[in-house]
Protein backbone atom coordinates (compact mmCIF):
# COMPACT_ATOMS: atom_id res chain seq x y z
CA UNK A 1 0.00 0.00 0.00
CA UNK A 2 1.12 3.17 -1.20
CA UNK A 3 1.97 6.09 1.23
CA UNK A 4 -2.00 7.59 2.77
CA UNK A 5 -2.51 11.05 2.65
CA UNK A 6 -5.46 13.18 2.81
CA UNK A 7 -5.42 14.04 -0.89
CA UNK A 8 -4.80 11.41 -3.07
CA UNK A 9 -3.66 12.89 -6.88
CA UNK A 10 -3.46 10.82 -10.30
CA UNK A 11 -2.12 11.56 -13.74
CA UNK A 12 -4.24 10.93 -16.73
CA UNK A 13 -3.23 10.74 -20.36
CA UNK A 14 -6.37 12.29 -23.01
CA UNK A 15 -5.18 9.71 -26.43
CA UNK A 16 -7.14 11.03 -29.70
CA UNK A 17 -9.28 8.00 -29.29
CA UNK A 18 -10.78 9.30 -26.21
CA UNK A 19 -11.83 12.57 -28.06
CA UNK A 20 -15.29 13.72 -28.46
CA UNK A 21 -16.23 15.48 -31.75
CA UNK A 22 -15.17 18.47 -30.63
CA UNK A 23 -11.46 17.49 -30.30
CA UNK A 24 -11.54 17.20 -26.08
CA UNK A 25 -12.10 14.89 -23.08
CA UNK A 26 -15.89 13.49 -23.54
CA UNK A 27 -18.62 14.47 -20.31
CA UNK A 28 -18.61 10.75 -20.30
CA UNK A 29 -15.19 9.72 -19.72
CA UNK A 30 -14.73 13.14 -17.20
CA UNK A 31 -17.34 10.81 -15.22
CA UNK A 32 -15.82 7.66 -15.72
CA UNK A 33 -12.53 9.50 -14.30
CA UNK A 34 -14.30 10.88 -11.32
CA UNK A 35 -15.46 7.46 -10.07
CA UNK A 36 -12.09 5.98 -11.09
CA UNK A 37 -10.28 8.61 -9.19
CA UNK A 38 -12.59 8.30 -5.99
CA UNK A 39 -12.26 4.27 -6.37
CA UNK A 40 -8.19 4.65 -6.20
CA UNK A 41 -8.25 6.75 -2.93
CA UNK A 42 -11.26 4.20 -1.18
CA UNK A 43 -9.21 1.20 -2.07
CA UNK A 44 -5.91 2.96 -0.74
CA UNK A 45 -7.78 4.37 2.69
CA UNK A 46 -8.88 0.81 2.96
CA UNK A 47 -12.61 1.22 2.53
CA UNK A 48 -12.48 0.20 -1.32
CA UNK A 49 -14.64 -2.37 -2.92
CA UNK A 50 -12.73 -5.53 -1.25
CA UNK A 51 -13.53 -3.96 1.96
CA UNK A 52 -17.20 -3.53 1.31
CA UNK A 53 -17.63 -6.73 -0.56
CA UNK A 54 -16.83 -9.03 2.30
CA UNK A 55 -19.98 -7.50 4.05
CA UNK A 56 -21.90 -7.78 0.42
CA UNK A 57 -22.34 -4.05 0.57
CA UNK A 58 -20.54 -1.10 -2.54
CA UNK A 59 -19.82 2.09 -2.50
CA UNK A 60 -23.12 3.90 -5.09
CA UNK A 61 -22.93 7.20 -6.34
CA UNK A 62 -25.83 9.31 -5.09
CA UNK A 63 -25.13 13.12 -6.53
CA UNK A 64 -22.43 14.45 -9.01
CA UNK A 65 -21.83 18.11 -9.51
CA UNK A 66 -19.02 19.22 -11.72
CA UNK A 67 -17.88 22.96 -12.90
CA UNK A 68 -14.96 22.89 -15.62
CA UNK A 69 -13.43 26.22 -17.71
CA UNK A 70 -11.94 24.17 -19.81
CA UNK A 71 -11.82 20.12 -20.42
CA UNK A 72 -8.70 18.51 -21.23
CA UNK A 73 -7.54 18.77 -25.22
CA UNK A 74 -6.17 15.81 -27.33
CA UNK A 75 -2.75 14.83 -25.90
CA UNK A 76 -2.79 16.17 -22.91
CA UNK A 77 -2.06 15.01 -19.24
CA UNK A 78 -4.18 16.24 -16.63
CA UNK A 79 -4.43 15.41 -12.82
CA UNK A 80 -7.19 14.57 -10.88
CA UNK A 81 -7.17 15.03 -7.03
CA UNK A 82 -9.49 13.65 -4.80
CA UNK A 83 -10.35 14.30 -1.03
CA UNK A 84 -13.19 13.64 1.55
CA UNK A 85 -14.77 16.69 2.65
CA UNK A 86 -17.22 14.59 5.42
CA UNK A 87 -18.03 11.19 6.27
CA UNK A 88 -21.66 10.64 8.16
CA UNK A 89 -23.96 7.92 8.75
CA UNK A 90 -25.45 8.35 5.65
CA UNK A 91 -23.28 9.43 2.99
CA UNK A 92 -19.74 10.87 2.21
CA UNK A 93 -19.06 13.98 0.20
CA UNK A 94 -15.80 13.64 -1.65
CA UNK A 95 -14.33 16.63 -3.84
CA UNK A 96 -12.12 16.59 -6.42
CA UNK A 97 -10.05 19.69 -8.16
CA UNK A 98 -8.69 19.18 -12.23
CA UNK A 99 -5.77 20.34 -13.54
CA UNK A 100 -4.06 20.50 -17.22
CA UNK A 101 -0.63 19.82 -18.30
CA UNK A 102 0.51 23.29 -17.11
CA UNK A 103 -0.96 22.35 -13.55
CA UNK A 104 -3.55 25.25 -13.62
CA UNK A 105 -7.11 24.47 -12.15
CA UNK A 106 -9.79 24.14 -14.92
CA UNK A 107 -12.17 22.62 -12.68
CA UNK A 108 -13.54 21.25 -9.66
CA UNK A 109 -16.18 18.09 -8.68
CA UNK A 110 -18.43 17.62 -5.52
CA UNK A 111 -19.67 13.87 -5.16
CA UNK A 112 -21.89 12.16 -2.70
CA UNK A 113 -21.04 9.06 -1.81
CA UNK A 114 -23.54 6.14 -0.43
CA UNK A 115 -22.96 2.35 0.78
CA UNK A 116 -25.72 -0.53 -0.53
CA UNK A 117 -25.97 -3.42 1.04
CA UNK A 118 -26.50 -5.44 -2.57
CA UNK A 119 -28.95 -8.00 -1.34
CA UNK A 120 -31.48 -5.31 -0.03
CA UNK A 121 -30.25 -2.66 -2.23
CA UNK A 122 -31.31 -0.34 0.85
CA UNK A 123 -27.92 2.18 2.41
CA UNK A 124 -25.98 0.99 5.17
CA UNK A 125 -24.55 2.78 8.24
CA UNK A 126 -20.86 4.05 6.90
CA UNK A 127 -19.64 4.67 10.75
CA UNK A 128 -19.07 1.05 10.09
CA UNK A 129 -16.36 1.17 8.03
CA UNK A 130 -14.52 2.49 10.77
CA UNK A 131 -13.40 5.25 8.60
CA UNK A 132 -10.40 7.19 10.05
CA UNK A 133 -11.74 10.84 10.81
CA UNK A 134 -7.88 12.02 10.28
CA UNK A 135 -8.30 11.75 6.58
CA UNK A 136 -11.15 14.34 6.09
CA UNK A 137 -9.37 17.07 4.60
CA UNK A 138 -10.39 21.17 4.66
CA UNK A 139 -9.33 21.44 1.08
CA UNK A 140 -11.21 23.85 -0.36
CA UNK A 141 -14.02 23.01 -3.39
CA UNK A 142 -15.12 26.46 -4.64
CA UNK A 143 -18.05 25.77 -6.85
CA UNK A 144 -21.71 25.63 -5.26
CA UNK A 145 -22.80 22.05 -3.93
CA UNK A 146 -25.87 20.79 -5.70
CA UNK A 147 -29.48 21.96 -4.82
CA UNK A 148 -32.28 19.49 -5.10
CA UNK A 149 -33.52 18.80 -8.54
CA UNK A 150 -37.14 19.72 -9.08
CA UNK A 151 -39.67 17.90 -11.16
CA UNK A 152 -38.75 18.12 -14.79
CA UNK A 153 -41.44 20.21 -16.92
CA UNK A 154 -41.25 18.51 -20.52
CA UNK A 155 -40.45 21.07 -23.29
CA UNK A 156 -39.97 17.26 -25.20
CA UNK A 157 -39.47 13.31 -23.85
CA UNK A 158 -37.60 10.75 -25.45
CA UNK A 159 -37.78 6.79 -25.32
CA UNK A 160 -34.92 4.62 -24.49
CA UNK A 161 -34.71 0.92 -23.81
CA UNK A 162 -31.71 -0.36 -21.50
CA UNK A 163 -29.94 -3.01 -22.89
CA UNK A 164 -26.82 -5.20 -22.09
CA UNK A 165 -24.02 -2.69 -22.12
CA UNK A 166 -25.96 -0.39 -19.77
CA UNK A 167 -25.77 -2.38 -16.49
CA UNK A 168 -22.59 -2.56 -14.28
CA UNK A 169 -21.37 -4.97 -12.00
CA UNK A 170 -24.23 -4.45 -9.91
CA UNK A 171 -26.73 -5.00 -12.29
CA UNK A 172 -28.19 -1.92 -12.42
CA UNK A 173 -27.80 0.95 -14.87
CA UNK A 174 -24.28 2.59 -14.69
CA UNK A 175 -24.04 6.25 -14.18
CA UNK A 176 -21.65 6.82 -17.23
CA UNK A 177 -24.72 5.64 -19.51
CA UNK A 178 -27.15 7.94 -17.74
CA UNK A 179 -24.62 10.66 -18.30
CA UNK A 180 -24.38 9.89 -22.20
CA UNK A 181 -28.56 9.19 -22.64
CA UNK A 182 -28.45 12.51 -21.62
CA UNK A 183 -26.12 13.68 -23.29
CA UNK A 184 -27.64 12.33 -26.77
CA UNK A 185 -30.63 14.43 -26.33
CA UNK A 186 -28.78 17.41 -27.79
CA UNK A 187 -27.50 17.33 -30.94
CA UNK A 188 -23.89 17.73 -32.36
CA UNK A 189 -24.35 21.21 -33.45
CA UNK A 190 -25.26 22.13 -29.93
CA UNK A 191 -21.61 20.74 -28.64
CA UNK A 192 -20.09 22.26 -31.13
CA UNK A 193 -21.56 25.59 -30.30
CA UNK A 194 -21.56 25.54 -26.51
CA UNK A 195 -19.42 23.52 -24.10
CA UNK A 196 -20.97 21.86 -21.03
CA UNK A 197 -19.93 24.46 -17.98
CA UNK A 198 -22.08 22.84 -14.98
CA UNK A 199 -23.45 19.67 -14.73
CA UNK A 200 -25.38 18.60 -11.80
CA UNK A 201 -26.81 14.69 -11.59
CA UNK A 202 -28.86 12.86 -8.41
CA UNK A 203 -29.52 9.27 -8.14
CA UNK A 204 -32.65 8.21 -6.80
CA UNK A 205 -33.60 4.56 -8.12
CA UNK A 206 -31.42 1.81 -9.78
CA UNK A 207 -32.78 0.86 -13.26
CA UNK A 208 -32.93 -2.85 -14.10
CA UNK A 209 -32.28 -4.61 -17.46
CA UNK A 210 -35.67 -4.45 -19.91
CA UNK A 211 -36.94 -1.38 -18.54
CA UNK A 212 -37.96 1.41 -20.88
CA UNK A 213 -36.97 5.23 -19.90
CA UNK A 214 -38.75 8.51 -20.26
CA UNK A 215 -36.08 10.93 -20.66
CA UNK A 216 -37.85 14.22 -20.17
CA UNK A 217 -36.17 17.76 -21.19
CA UNK A 218 -36.98 20.82 -20.24
CA UNK A 219 -34.64 22.83 -22.70
CA UNK A 220 -37.01 26.43 -22.87
CA UNK A 221 -33.94 27.71 -21.49
CA UNK A 222 -31.24 26.36 -24.07
CA UNK A 223 -28.89 27.57 -22.01
CA UNK A 224 -30.15 25.77 -18.52
CA UNK A 225 -31.47 22.68 -19.23
CA UNK A 226 -33.03 20.03 -16.89
CA UNK A 227 -33.41 16.81 -17.52
CA UNK A 228 -35.48 13.59 -16.17
CA UNK A 229 -34.89 9.66 -17.05
CA UNK A 230 -38.38 7.97 -15.78
CA UNK A 231 -39.29 4.55 -15.74
CA UNK A 232 -43.06 4.19 -15.10
CA UNK A 233 -43.61 8.12 -14.24
CA UNK A 234 -40.65 7.56 -11.31
CA UNK A 235 -37.84 9.56 -11.59
CA UNK A 236 -34.57 7.11 -11.42
CA UNK A 237 -32.15 10.34 -12.28
CA UNK A 238 -32.52 13.47 -12.46
CA UNK A 239 -29.97 16.32 -14.05
CA UNK A 240 -29.02 19.63 -14.85
CA UNK A 241 -26.83 21.19 -18.01
CA UNK A 242 -25.32 24.51 -17.60
CA UNK A 243 -24.20 25.43 -21.54
CA UNK A 244 -21.75 28.37 -22.00
CA UNK A 245 -20.41 29.28 -25.90
CA UNK A 246 -17.26 28.52 -26.95
CA UNK A 247 -14.87 31.37 -27.45
CA UNK B 1 10.57 9.76 -25.04
CA UNK B 2 11.05 6.07 -22.84
CA UNK B 3 12.97 3.67 -24.58
CA UNK B 4 12.63 2.02 -27.48
CA UNK B 5 12.02 -1.46 -27.67
CA UNK B 6 9.95 -3.95 -29.96
CA UNK B 7 7.50 -4.63 -28.05
CA UNK B 8 5.86 -2.50 -25.94
CA UNK B 9 3.51 -3.37 -22.49
CA UNK B 10 1.65 -1.42 -19.99
CA UNK B 11 -0.22 -2.42 -16.96
CA UNK B 12 -3.92 -1.92 -15.92
CA UNK B 13 -6.22 -2.59 -13.02
CA UNK B 14 -9.95 -3.45 -13.13
CA UNK B 15 -11.95 -1.40 -10.90
CA UNK B 16 -15.34 -2.70 -9.57
CA UNK B 17 -16.92 0.48 -11.51
CA UNK B 18 -15.27 -0.65 -14.99
CA UNK B 19 -16.76 -4.80 -14.72
CA UNK B 20 -19.98 -5.91 -16.82
CA UNK B 21 -22.84 -7.84 -15.32
CA UNK B 22 -20.48 -10.83 -15.19
CA UNK B 23 -17.67 -9.35 -12.69
CA UNK B 24 -14.96 -8.92 -16.07
CA UNK B 25 -13.74 -6.77 -18.08
CA UNK B 26 -16.57 -5.76 -20.78
CA UNK B 27 -15.96 -6.33 -24.31
CA UNK B 28 -16.30 -2.89 -24.79
CA UNK B 29 -13.10 -2.04 -22.21
CA UNK B 30 -11.22 -4.75 -23.70
CA UNK B 31 -11.62 -2.86 -27.35
CA UNK B 32 -10.66 0.46 -25.98
CA UNK B 33 -7.53 -0.66 -24.22
CA UNK B 34 -6.86 -2.25 -27.91
CA UNK B 35 -7.21 1.26 -29.21
CA UNK B 36 -5.24 2.83 -25.94
CA UNK B 37 -2.18 0.54 -26.15
CA UNK B 38 -1.72 0.94 -29.99
CA UNK B 39 -1.78 4.54 -29.50
CA UNK B 40 0.93 4.43 -27.18
CA UNK B 41 3.51 2.61 -28.72
CA UNK B 42 2.51 4.71 -32.03
CA UNK B 43 3.51 7.19 -29.69
CA UNK B 44 6.60 6.34 -28.24
CA UNK B 45 7.42 4.83 -31.87
CA UNK B 46 7.21 8.41 -33.09
CA UNK B 47 4.14 7.60 -35.86
CA UNK B 48 1.67 8.72 -33.15
CA UNK B 49 -1.51 11.23 -33.31
CA UNK B 50 0.66 14.41 -33.42
CA UNK B 51 3.06 13.36 -35.83
CA UNK B 52 0.27 12.25 -38.21
CA UNK B 53 -1.95 15.26 -37.79
CA UNK B 54 0.75 17.60 -39.41
CA UNK B 55 -0.10 16.07 -42.90
CA UNK B 56 -3.91 15.83 -41.53
CA UNK B 57 -4.42 12.33 -41.40
CA UNK B 58 -4.45 9.67 -38.85
CA UNK B 59 -4.70 6.15 -37.88
CA UNK B 60 -8.10 3.83 -38.36
CA UNK B 61 -8.50 0.34 -37.12
CA UNK B 62 -9.64 -1.40 -39.79
CA UNK B 63 -10.07 -4.64 -38.38
CA UNK B 64 -9.85 -6.33 -34.95
CA UNK B 65 -9.90 -9.90 -33.99
CA UNK B 66 -9.58 -11.22 -30.81
CA UNK B 67 -9.53 -14.47 -28.81
CA UNK B 68 -9.82 -14.43 -24.57
CA UNK B 69 -9.38 -18.26 -22.37
CA UNK B 70 -10.89 -15.88 -19.89
CA UNK B 71 -11.24 -11.73 -19.16
CA UNK B 72 -9.78 -9.92 -16.32
CA UNK B 73 -12.14 -10.00 -13.23
CA UNK B 74 -12.48 -7.30 -10.54
CA UNK B 75 -9.60 -5.63 -8.92
CA UNK B 76 -7.34 -7.80 -10.99
CA UNK B 77 -4.19 -6.33 -12.64
CA UNK B 78 -3.82 -7.14 -16.41
CA UNK B 79 -1.16 -6.41 -18.88
CA UNK B 80 -1.31 -5.89 -23.01
CA UNK B 81 1.94 -6.08 -24.16
CA UNK B 82 2.05 -5.17 -28.09
CA UNK B 83 3.85 -5.27 -31.38
CA UNK B 84 3.86 -4.45 -35.06
CA UNK B 85 3.97 -7.82 -37.29
CA UNK B 86 4.12 -5.84 -40.54
CA UNK B 87 3.78 -2.56 -42.18
CA UNK B 88 3.07 -1.82 -46.07
CA UNK B 89 1.93 0.55 -48.40
CA UNK B 90 -1.51 -0.20 -46.92
CA UNK B 91 -1.81 -0.91 -43.54
CA UNK B 92 -0.08 -2.29 -40.66
CA UNK B 93 -0.56 -5.17 -38.49
CA UNK B 94 -0.42 -5.23 -34.56
CA UNK B 95 -0.70 -7.78 -32.24
CA UNK B 96 -1.46 -8.01 -28.77
CA UNK B 97 -0.93 -10.53 -25.87
CA UNK B 98 -2.65 -9.90 -22.72
CA UNK B 99 -1.94 -11.23 -19.73
CA UNK B 100 -3.27 -11.53 -16.02
CA UNK B 101 -1.85 -10.67 -12.89
CA UNK B 102 0.20 -13.92 -12.12
CA UNK B 103 1.93 -13.29 -15.68
CA UNK B 104 -0.50 -16.07 -17.50
CA UNK B 105 -1.76 -15.24 -21.09
CA UNK B 106 -5.52 -15.16 -21.38
CA UNK B 107 -5.62 -13.95 -24.31
CA UNK B 108 -4.34 -12.72 -27.79
CA UNK B 109 -5.28 -9.84 -30.19
CA UNK B 110 -4.82 -9.13 -34.15
CA UNK B 111 -5.32 -5.85 -35.07
CA UNK B 112 -4.94 -4.56 -38.85
CA UNK B 113 -4.71 -0.44 -39.25
CA UNK B 114 -4.57 2.43 -42.23
CA UNK B 115 -3.91 5.97 -42.22
CA UNK B 116 -6.13 8.14 -43.64
CA UNK B 117 -6.52 11.61 -44.83
CA UNK B 118 -8.91 13.39 -42.79
CA UNK B 119 -10.07 16.25 -45.42
CA UNK B 120 -10.73 13.53 -48.25
CA UNK B 121 -11.14 10.68 -45.66
CA UNK B 122 -9.05 8.10 -48.35
CA UNK B 123 -6.09 6.24 -47.36
CA UNK B 124 -2.79 7.17 -46.88
CA UNK B 125 0.48 5.73 -48.02
CA UNK B 126 1.76 4.47 -44.99
CA UNK B 127 5.58 3.87 -46.12
CA UNK B 128 5.50 7.70 -46.41
CA UNK B 129 6.05 7.75 -42.44
CA UNK B 130 9.54 6.59 -42.96
CA UNK B 131 8.90 4.05 -40.23
CA UNK B 132 12.25 1.73 -38.88
CA UNK B 133 11.43 -1.47 -39.95
CA UNK B 134 13.33 -2.27 -37.28
CA UNK B 135 10.83 -1.83 -34.88
CA UNK B 136 9.01 -5.01 -36.60
CA UNK B 137 8.87 -7.87 -33.91
CA UNK B 138 8.66 -11.10 -35.17
CA UNK B 139 6.83 -12.44 -31.65
CA UNK B 140 4.11 -14.59 -32.36
CA UNK B 141 0.76 -14.07 -32.38
CA UNK B 142 -0.67 -17.48 -32.33
CA UNK B 143 -4.78 -16.93 -33.46
CA UNK B 144 -5.90 -17.53 -36.35
CA UNK B 145 -5.81 -14.12 -39.12
CA UNK B 146 -9.22 -12.97 -39.50
CA UNK B 147 -10.91 -14.36 -42.49
CA UNK B 148 -13.16 -12.26 -44.96
CA UNK B 149 -16.31 -11.72 -43.58
CA UNK B 150 -19.03 -12.76 -45.81
CA UNK B 151 -22.42 -11.02 -46.01
CA UNK B 152 -24.99 -11.32 -43.61
CA UNK B 153 -28.02 -14.01 -44.03
CA UNK B 154 -30.09 -11.97 -41.22
CA UNK B 155 -32.19 -13.82 -38.93
CA UNK B 156 -33.34 -10.66 -37.23
CA UNK B 157 -33.03 -7.15 -37.71
CA UNK B 158 -32.80 -4.01 -35.05
CA UNK B 159 -32.36 -0.28 -36.26
CA UNK B 160 -30.44 2.28 -34.30
CA UNK B 161 -30.17 5.97 -34.75
CA UNK B 162 -26.34 7.33 -34.13
CA UNK B 163 -26.43 10.00 -31.37
CA UNK B 164 -23.80 12.64 -30.43
CA UNK B 165 -22.11 10.42 -27.64
CA UNK B 166 -21.23 8.23 -30.57
CA UNK B 167 -19.05 9.90 -32.33
CA UNK B 168 -14.85 10.51 -32.02
CA UNK B 169 -12.78 13.03 -32.52
CA UNK B 170 -12.94 11.94 -36.63
CA UNK B 171 -16.24 12.60 -36.81
CA UNK B 172 -17.54 9.23 -37.51
CA UNK B 173 -18.98 6.56 -35.14
CA UNK B 174 -16.41 4.99 -32.82
CA UNK B 175 -15.29 1.57 -32.81
CA UNK B 176 -16.20 1.27 -29.16
CA UNK B 177 -19.56 2.15 -30.13
CA UNK B 178 -19.76 -0.39 -32.71
CA UNK B 179 -18.62 -2.79 -30.51
CA UNK B 180 -21.39 -1.56 -28.12
CA UNK B 181 -23.91 -1.92 -30.43
CA UNK B 182 -23.30 -5.08 -31.91
CA UNK B 183 -22.84 -6.57 -27.75
CA UNK B 184 -26.27 -5.41 -27.35
CA UNK B 185 -28.19 -7.44 -29.95
CA UNK B 186 -28.24 -9.88 -27.08
CA UNK B 187 -29.86 -10.35 -23.94
CA UNK B 188 -28.07 -10.05 -20.73
CA UNK B 189 -29.14 -14.27 -19.94
CA UNK B 190 -27.12 -14.75 -22.98
CA UNK B 191 -24.04 -13.30 -21.62
CA UNK B 192 -24.38 -14.94 -17.59
CA UNK B 193 -24.20 -17.98 -19.80
CA UNK B 194 -21.71 -17.84 -22.45
CA UNK B 195 -18.81 -16.11 -23.03
CA UNK B 196 -17.32 -14.38 -25.90
CA UNK B 197 -14.84 -16.19 -26.44
CA UNK B 198 -13.75 -15.03 -29.88
CA UNK B 199 -14.64 -11.58 -31.57
CA UNK B 200 -13.68 -10.27 -35.46
CA UNK B 201 -14.76 -7.47 -36.93
CA UNK B 202 -14.12 -5.56 -40.16
CA UNK B 203 -15.12 -1.62 -40.44
CA UNK B 204 -15.81 -0.77 -44.28
CA UNK B 205 -17.59 2.74 -44.31
CA UNK B 206 -17.70 5.82 -42.09
CA UNK B 207 -20.75 6.25 -40.33
CA UNK B 208 -22.12 10.14 -39.73
CA UNK B 209 -23.85 12.20 -37.46
CA UNK B 210 -27.67 11.13 -37.89
CA UNK B 211 -28.18 8.37 -39.89
CA UNK B 212 -29.66 5.22 -38.93
CA UNK B 213 -28.32 1.66 -39.17
CA UNK B 214 -29.95 -1.13 -39.13
CA UNK B 215 -28.14 -4.24 -37.57
CA UNK B 216 -28.67 -7.69 -39.62
CA UNK B 217 -28.10 -10.43 -37.09
CA UNK B 218 -27.72 -14.33 -37.59
CA UNK B 219 -27.95 -16.29 -34.75
CA UNK B 220 -29.13 -19.36 -36.33
CA UNK B 221 -25.87 -20.81 -34.99
CA UNK B 222 -26.49 -19.51 -31.40
CA UNK B 223 -22.20 -19.80 -30.93
CA UNK B 224 -21.30 -18.25 -33.90
CA UNK B 225 -22.92 -15.23 -34.96
CA UNK B 226 -23.07 -13.38 -37.63
CA UNK B 227 -23.63 -9.32 -37.41
CA UNK B 228 -23.88 -6.58 -40.02
CA UNK B 229 -24.37 -2.82 -38.70
CA UNK B 230 -25.99 -1.69 -42.28
CA UNK B 231 -27.12 2.24 -43.41
CA UNK B 232 -29.10 2.28 -46.49
CA UNK B 233 -28.47 -1.31 -47.54
CA UNK B 234 -24.87 -1.03 -47.63
CA UNK B 235 -22.51 -2.56 -45.07
CA UNK B 236 -20.47 -0.23 -42.78
CA UNK B 237 -18.87 -2.83 -40.72
CA UNK B 238 -19.04 -6.69 -40.33
CA UNK B 239 -18.66 -9.14 -37.02
CA UNK B 240 -18.92 -12.31 -35.79
CA UNK B 241 -18.97 -13.32 -32.24
CA UNK B 242 -18.26 -17.34 -31.13
CA UNK B 243 -19.24 -17.45 -28.00
CA UNK B 244 -18.42 -20.58 -25.65
CA UNK B 245 -20.45 -21.77 -22.19
CA UNK B 246 -19.19 -20.43 -18.84
CA UNK B 247 -17.40 -23.46 -16.53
Amino acid sequence: MTELKKEFTHKFFLTAGECNAELEMPVTLFVSRVIEISTMQANNLGIGYSRLIEDNTGWVLSRVTFEMKRYPTVNEEYTFTTWVESFNRHFSQRDMEVRDARGEVIGYVRTIWMIINFATREGVDLTKLNFNINYISTKECPIPMQPRQAPVNATRTAHYKFQYSDFDFNRHVNTVRYVELLLNQFPLEKYDEFMVNRLEMAFYKESRYGETASVLVDDSNPLDCRLSVDVDAVSHCRARFIFVPRK
